[in-house]
């Protein structure tokens, strides 16, 4: 198990460029006599094991991509290629489902129903590789759905879980307020893109305080304010980007729907010009109750685990959110921090790295999962 | 002079209301032979006084009408009607108009041209007795038109003069908001008005900050905000009102549209409805350079005038407006604060006063004025 | 307990002011030989029934106050005083509870443990009757605590329930700018207190939408806004006060502080003196897990309860919140919809009334919820 | 005349860095036999011609620097240096001082008083060349001082005048909000610079609409706002920059002080720190009564002054503002739009030229306002 996430670690590949790890994964399952799919969706590839036994289809979810990141870290298995790395566990994942396919199996003839592993691409990078997968047929035939995250900055031997939302929906914006620009002792002769852009900002503050029913989470950030000019000018245009996170699908599009008419407003208002693009990110993940419950249970059940605890939702995003729309199944993280350290490095972080007996838990909880489902 | 200023100073009547006063004004006239029509426009009253040689025709304007004020002068000839009282000065006006016309008449003979004795009602109340005047006849066949302002402020023997605006337009504004109202606990079942309320109340401001060309004087004040309801209540409606005070008239109309624009634009960004009036009160008292000019040289012959400066403009309103609309002319302060007063009150206290020494200099300059015009 | 419920309904009294209604319910009890307490706390009424064995001792409460209003419905048992009115179903808290204890009475040979009746007064009106009640040692040598609401906008049959927070903590604060007030004409010698205001009631939004953890909920409404003046001046006060509602307590707090210095700032910003006040009501009702959840158990057992169902938080507030603050319980929601009704009329509207059948409901839930603990 | 200015026009040296054009004015002077005194506070150069007989000592000034500017004309005086050229017209202000200097040379004997000739360097960037020569004694002896700018965007024969105030001074501010950056997803865990900023930009306009006297002309302008940061960010920091101007020095250090405690104010409310610098550049040129009269009156002999009239303040700056606090004199405009052009390009225009012929005007109206002071 370690010695396939660290020659992955090794080897990274970004989203969408995909090559040598998807010919990897087919070849491990082609050693080991297992049916294997490639190229589904774009660059994932898909197992499929049949137990013994009649009974539910499971789907087992690991995605495979790495980021665009210089790695840092001092370690004989870090990253052979300048700016990429496996900054987020994905090689985890992998090797992790890879060997939890492999036992599965071994004992299949004891198993009861079908075993579908997904390995999925493009997770790093809307609008990802889970969607097109899905169209291409990876749930096809599917009942239930589990996939897991190794998380570096929770202890071992934790897994987390949470019924409802567990990860955001996590979008862009970009507003461009075109305003007319001029010297700046003369603004009855201009349009001032910075007082627009600035009005639009404090208005923006009310979509969360007061628009979005406060049970509800959201948050409605601009990231960027962008007027760059001399001293003694008028900006003719100013540009804003920003991002918006929610859990519940009404109040994305509510607050998608709600930022245009507020630029809207203050335009008018202003006399100026707009330009308002939206771009959705992956939906939030949202778990079934009964699958999430089923999970703990499992989870319980493996010697390894000695934390389960309900978490607060994450406002990161995560493609596994499309598997959860198409079929019940659940999404937990399983604690990775290293054995020693107080302060792991986050996620994405250049010296990024996880303890890889997680990988051991995480197979154990998730084998545990899908075959007693 | 002073005992016809006390008679009326005595028996003050309000704008719109007035009776005796006209009545006085015409039996004055009718007393010395000279020809007067009644009724002008409402309450006015014209006289007309023919020189005895050709020459232009000169109008000389003085107000008659009190305010709804409680006398608390102690003093002989105060008023006798409850909360009626001449606090501005107009009783005053119309005792030098008619010593003046008194002097006009006597020398008559020797003088060039016509004089109109304009005798105004209703100054201190919007729409204004000037217009209907202007409207019936009152400036046919006039050439010029002259007036002064006693001001109890400024020294006695002060004349002060301008060039172009001399006082401003002064307008009146009314906003409501409509949102919806609901429980302070669930804003997004509500649409706060108070919010939109002062969202706006914070982009008004921009109308003066960048819209108006810096050059120009103007003022929009929002001198009241209601929206009166419990602390756990989100608010329905909310009310504004406020004054807008220009001298140019582009200006006047740029920020009326421009305040309805900014309330069109902020209710349309928070979907809520409103109501927007704009009240147009008197316009700019613009003087003309010529005649002007004319008062300050005719002025620096009263051997009681020992002070003629250039004032700033002053932002209060004035319907002699509506005559320097139609004919050439110019409106002056007289200086008329009362001796050994250093702190006078000031227009429109219920204990005003000023120096009744004033209306001899307001005549002789006016009627320099005139006769030399 | 419909008897009861109704001579209750008839004869309303308003918090603090109950004297008929703990005598009668002090009288019920001594009929029924029961040793109970009054004037506990104020008007509360205490009474304890000793099980046969030996077992943990579980407080009951039911609150007997009712509520300003005029009773509008058409029905015999109508309230009998203007004004006053059971707008809440507190008659059919106390029925409920007056019912069960005589249950429990007669059984009590066969019960284990101790159990105390709390009837409170003043829940309506802060700071409520609960807190005095504790000092007055109504909790003392208890081990849990149980209450119930009856729901009358909630079908019949249902039991709503959370864990952790299930009601908020509301809060109310005043705020008073004090600028300094002049002509509308002159805004350089005056401190706009109107546009400080709005401006306040922009940067207010932010505490919402930037302070606050967007996993917790929270509203921060100025629910009015008072600067009452003529158009044409500049106000010299403004006066805000609105609400907080929060369920997180760290979070109250955080508000609280920031509400002040986003005043300070703004105040400071403007050359404004303000005055700021922050009035704590009840703080939010946290259901304790173990015993949440134990009532859920217990109701699954209850034939008339056919729907158990988690709910959202609620922003409005209940003094039940400081028994839990004391003691181990949960307090839970009684479905009290009346049958052939759609659109029931809401809690503290002067038409409202519920299904008396919810009472036995509630009887049976509390009492096994009670002697199963 | 045309000559001097086309060889300056070829040859353009920028502000402080005057080195061929001072020496090309001395050796004029020197040709003509005329005391010339160089290196005056920096690379300044003064004349000095004694007239015949005993009178007042007059200066006269034209400033000689270029601008860092490409000259894209296609005329055969075009600079013959990359990126600088006179587009200000300064070239024709020293031709047209050197041949005033030359003609009153020539008739020094029939001369009253003293004429100096003031030729300043580094007009276009502040802190200036007049200040410095000023100290270095230019002004020594002198009674009255006067100058004029060519301007080519009003017709040949145009002269322009205005008592007071006829250029702003022209201020800089930076201003660095410093929050805590962070996750566009955890606004609770930062201070969003961006929303400060906003909020700033807001607050600052009512320094203009409220705070100045309506009187006062002044303009606020922040040019600059720049947060330029990833989508999914919480800004650091934000930096904005702007401009000031106003013509009342009153107004100027009520407004650097205005700005600081907006700054401050928004700043505490929002718990951010800032950094706050305002740099004065020139003060208003503000022109003296009486000797702006004088300039009028010898204007109206000038045959080729077809045109005089007052006009409004501009909102730009000049060095000479620094003169006439120093004495008494005047500054004014002199029209110099080429014939058969109806859209000039205005000064600091790549492309900007000028009319030759206003140079013997200017030369006209400067001489005969010298000479009859």
């Amino acid at each position: 198990m370690v010695e396939v996430r660290r020659f992955l670690h090794q080897n990274p590949e970004l989203s969408f460029e995909e090559k040598e790890t998807p010919a990897f994964i087919a070849s491990f399952y082609r050693e080991l006599g297992v049916e294997v799919r490639t190229g589904v969706g774009g660059n994932g590839v898909v197992a499929r094991i049949m137990g013994g036994r009649p009974g539910k289809t499971i789907a087992l979810r690991a995605d495979f991509d790495a980021l665009p990141i210089q790695d840092e870290k001092d370690v004989p298995y870090k990253s052979t290629v300048p700016n990429k790395m496996h900054a987020c566990g994905h090689d985890g994942h992998t090797s992790t489902l890879l060997h939890l396919a492999k036992a599965l199996n071994e004992m299949k003839e004891e198993l009861s129903g079908t075993y579908v592993l997904i390995h999925q691409h493009a997770e790093e990078y809307a609008p990802g590789g889970a969607k097109p997968m899905i169209e291409d047929g990876c749930l096809d035939g599917v009942d239930l759905v589990f996939g897991t995250h190794l998380w570096a900055t929770e202890p071992l031997g934790k897994i987390q879980h949470r019924v409802g939302p567990i990860m955001a929906a996590a979008d862009r914006f970009e507003i461009t307020i075109q305003g007319a620009g001029g010297h700046g002792a003369q603004p009855h002769k201009t349009k001032d893109a910075i007082v627009v852009g600035s009005q639009l900002v404090t208005n923006l503050q009310q979509i969360v305080s007061r628009r979005v029913n406060p049970i509800d989470s959201a948050v409605v950030t601009v990231g960027s304010f962008v007027a760059d000019n001399a001293f003694n000018v008028i900006a003719d245009s100013a540009k804003l980007i920003g991002t918006v996170r929610t859990f519940n699908p009404d109040v994305r599009t509510q607050i998608e729907n709600e930022i245009e008419r507020v630029v809207k407003g203050t335009c008018l208002a202003a006399n100026c010009e707009y330009q308002y693009s939206y771009f959705r990110g992956y939906p939030a993940v949202v778990n079934h109750e009964a699958e999430m419950n089923h999970v703990v249970e499992q989870a319980e059940l493996v010697p390894e685990v000695t934390v389960i605890e309900e978490m607060e939702p994450q406002m990161g995003g995560e493609d596994f959110a499309y598997y959860l729309e198409e079929r019940k199944g659940a999404f937990f993280f399983t604690g990775a921090q290293q054995e020693g350290v107080t302060n792991p490095y986050p996620h994405h972080h250049p010296k990024f790295d996880f303890n890889e007996k997680a990988m051991l838990i995480a197979a154990k909880t998730l084998g545990a999962a899908a075959i007693n489902a």
